[in-house]
């Protein structure tokens, strides 16, 4: 019997890297920290504060994300938004992704043959 | 323009865990460290020694692969094995593949609306 732990573990090492991907996927349409997290994990990516709010920075550092504060409401809030060299990683991203998928799935055929 | 070195950096985290699921789809045929590597590659899955080799032993404590020592021919050689327990985990870890494509889909698509 495997601990909930290791499993627990795996689970997140497969995640970690898709994360990048949700969120560029997901600011696409521009959007604030919270309202995004939420969005998230409305669509299956249940993600930490303190997970996202760091990454969101540093995917603006690399310049994959651009932000502008919204000062129309009481509070002022920054709103994320994937810039065109994010939008070509993203791209990138998703094609490695697919090729994994079709990596994984030839492996199972490859062991089944 | 995006730098190489950043495009690397979410390649990887991209794949790391995946390098756990792609290991014990190919363990479902015992095999040696060396010709695992190979056989990963050949499929999509190019790895570096001082990454299998340290997770392929990980792999075993977690009590997900046994090993045997296979000394038929010259060179006695440690064959790995998928266990019933990483049967169990990789199956966890492919529905959970399976939903991350899933979300990431049900993102592009309540984007795109």
């Amino acid at each position: 019997m495997v601990s909930e732990e290791v499993l627990r573990t795996h689970l997140q090492e497969l995640r970690r890297g898709t994360v990048v991907v949700a969120s560029l996927v997901a600011l696409r349409r521009p959007d604030y920290g919270y309202a995004l997290l939420q969005r998230l994990g409305e669509h299956g990516f249940p993600v930490d504060a303190n997970t996202l709010y760091p990454l969101l920075r540093r995917l603006e550092e690399q310049g994959l994300l651009t932000s502008e504060w919204n000062t129309e409401e009481s509070r002022p809030r920054k709103f994320y938004r994937t810039s065109d060299d994010g939008e070509a990683m993203l791209r990138r991203l998703l094609d490695d992704f697919t090729a994994i998928q079709t990596s994984v799935n030839g492996l199972i055929q490859g062991v089944d043959r």
